[in-house]
């Protein structure tokens, strides 16, 4: 070891309590990779888990000092290889900055330490009666500082918005050590630059997040659920505008399912019923949420007779109860199984306007099976808010066989050529950062390096995520 | 003139057509003073009136060349001297970039130039069935690029958000010509970062906005709305709150008036009635927009009685007809009487946590009067979104005699002690730069003087408007 590496840590060990620092053989194989990356065999340096934004602050002064690369780390959940160390780089663990430190009933707010999981604040503001309206699959393992570093989507975009929208008040520590510190509880503030959108959605390259303000939402008392069969991509555009328009305000899911993903789901996972019959070309999921189970129903119901009268829904099933609303979820949920059912597959999280999201699909099974023409493909997503989510499977090969790289390729330069986004909301980290081009210009790309060297001049935070130096 | 400016122009000449550039004595006297601003007696050195984006990124490559300070003008509505040129100062118009490019229904997006005025573009989404959300008082000048790089609120805030959550796509000249454009469609894009959100209530400072991707919402088919007479100012938040969860994200404005502001409105203003008895210590003016009279109705209905029963208001007034609702509009919108009608005064657009709005108030009211005995305050806001407009003027002051910096420094500081910012939706511009410090830290300022130099080093875009490079 390098005497430079060797004083480092000696200054974070001053710093730091004794659980605050692993290096070495002591190194968690835990803080080694997230849920989709590769393990680098070098082990990182060091795992640094301070306990409050002072500790976050030191540590971070200490690395500028001496050039050491950081990578924050959150609930390692994410999909695009983000907190994933390499040999040598330093983890910033923010699992010891945990709790709600304050929920305001009457701004509407929430105050929360990042290494609080999406779940624990969604029952903290539950128990204050509110809604945490972000929510994702992986809520019992991620943590708010990473739904902000990488902008979360999820279900309930096409209502709520994304994390970006979600956050009145951040705090973050930049690369040398300054914290930031704008815990703002307002809906409206024009008192210069709005900071809060620097951080949001940078995958920790520009700063590392400690601490969020968060909106709330009222808790709805009900939901209706349905499931609705259609024949055509443009009919699922215009129900989802009839839903809009009908439900104003209270629409709170539209999650499509292609046939080939629901022919899947209901065929080969056990234990999925088929609520409608398999074969349609396309499957809706659309949830109301309000305050008023009559009056919603009427209009849920109202809104679904106006679609099969205007020809727009072939069939449809209303949830009766909460056990039946959830067997519809389950058949959208059944994502989950994937990894494990269809392996080895190559999974893409993009967007499209949303006009242009059937022909996408279209276009792009019809140049997968040109290459492979044993390819299955599953498409589904939240199109509502221009996200697709598709998986490319190739029966018979093995994970050694796989054309991961070249299928990946293909997909991102379809996404390109339909003026696309390579992510809609996974983000980059390292593995899309090859492809990032399809979706930004070279102006947008000299942009970003000009941000990434203004706020981390020593290019010391999460190195070689998003995009190269260059 | 010094050689270089004569070059300067000489190269703006050769490249905009004869209309485009205005220099020496044809400069007109309009662009030279926004709505607020003083005239400066000193002339700006010319007006440049592009017609595309290539003459923009012209006109700024060669001010960037000679080092010359530009201002960038949109409808000159704004209320913080943001766009009044000084002398000497290049004047950059954007009023020749007009007309809604396009308007996509199935992505439910509206492309448009930043030159159109805010009502065009909301008439262009009307007529092709849609809401153009974004709405203010000056929506017949004002246009889409001051509206997005002044970051834009109004009355419709609480369900649709600030002109910032409207944006989905961008484009924008930097500093040096660089045309970036980033025209996405899309609601959910997580590759790379964020930079619209960076261009977008910076005032001019850091780009020029030459086009703009927006969001539409569908069109509401009714409203209903209602006056309610308040007793304590714990009661309008549990009405806003109560309000929020019954009509579940159909609640469209939420807009408070203290008795002082009710009190002159009713009994100054020719041809005001008062459809609930003045001397209620509060009155809210709220609306809800939905897609179904008959539901809707009800629903709101049931929202005014259940707070008659929870005891939260004192007394009601439902508008029956539109000519009704308009009437009860025309209290709030009676504020643009003001200046002519309790001149000289101060006038303050701020923002506060929610909960502290109403104590705010009060002693702000007991620090002005300590000062200024005579004075009277009005205070009225968007206060569901946090947003207090207050107003003091003093009886029988003159403009010569008004102490207007003495107020503005009294009420800053107190907003400071708050936790509140000194401006909510108007901005900073050149006039409320002297207490920016109020509401941000010194770390928040040194990163926007770190953008503002990574992005335009040498600082020729709107310089010395919201803080000075220092």
């Amino acid at each position: 070891m390098s005497s430079d590496r060797a004083s480092l840590l000696q200054a974070l060990r001053d710093r730091l309590d004794p659980a605050g620092l692993q290096a070495g053989a002591d190194i968690e194989m835990r803080f080694r990779k997230d849920w989709y990356a590769p393990l680098d065999p070098q082990p990182p340096l060091a795992v640094a888990r301070p306990r409050d934004t002072g500790e976050v602050a030191a540590v971070l002064a200490a690395c500028h000092r001496y050039g050491q690369p950081v990578v924050p780390q959150g609930g390692l959940t994410g999909l695009a290889a983000g907190a994933t160390p390499r040999g040598g780089e330093l983890v910033l663990s923010l699992e010891r900055l945990r709790g709600v430190e304050a929920i305001d009933p009457q701004a509407g707010t929430m105050t929360v330490r990042a290494g609080t999981t999406l779940q624990a604040a969604q029952e903290a503001a539950r128990e204050a009666g509110w809604l945490l309206a972000l929510d994702l699959g992986a809520r019992g393992s991620c943590q708010i500082g990473g739904n902000l570093a990488t902008n979360a989507g999820g279900n309930r975009v096409i209502r709520y918005g994304m994390a970006r929208e979600q956050v009145l008040g951040l705090e973050a520590v930049l690369a040398d050590g300054t914290v930031l510190s704008a815990l703002n509880k307002m809906q409206k503030n024009n008192a210069g630059y709005d900071l809060r959108q620097l951080f949001v959605g940078s995958e920790g390259t520009l700063g590392v997040i400690t601490r969020a303000v968060l909106r709330l939402a009222p808790l709805p008392a009900c939901t209706q659920t349905a499931l609705c069969a259609l024949a055509r991509y443009e009919d699922v555009v215009a129900l989802l505008r009839l839903a809009q328009r009908r439900l104003s305000g209270r629409l709170s899911a539209f999650e499509v399912m292609w046939a080939d993903y629901y022919g899947i789901v209901t065929g080969r996972v056990p234990g999925m019923r088929a609520p409608l019959p398999a074969g349609h070309p396309f499957y809706v999921l659309l949830d109301l949420q309000g305050d008023d189970a009559a009056q919603d129903g009427a209009a849920f119901e109202a809104l679904l007779e106006a679609a099969l009268e205007a020809g727009l829904i072939a069939d449809a099933a209303l949830a009766t109860s909460q056990k039946e609303a959830d067997a519809l979820w389950a058949l959208r949920d059944a994502v989950a199984e994937f990894p494990q059912r269809w392996a080895p597959n190559a999974a893409f999280d993009v967007s499209l306007p949303i006009g242009s999201i059937g022909t996408f699909a279209d276009s792009l099974r019809a140049r997968v099976l040109a290459a492979w023409p044993q390819a299955e493909l599953v498409n589904f997503g939240h199109v509502g808010d221009s996200n697709l989510h598709v998986s490319v499977h190739l029966p018979g090969a093995t994970a050694a066989s796989f054309p991961e790289a070249e299928i990946e390729a293909l997909v991102y330069g379809v996404v390109g050529e339909f003026a696309g986004s390579i992510s809609a909301e996974h983000g980059i980290g390292l593995h899309k950062k090859p492809y990032l081009h399809h979706s930004r210009t070279p102006a947008e790309l000299a942009l970003m390096r000009t941000l990434k060297q203004a706020l981390d001049p020593r290019g010391i935070l999460n190195p070689g995520r998003v995009f190269d130096a260059g």
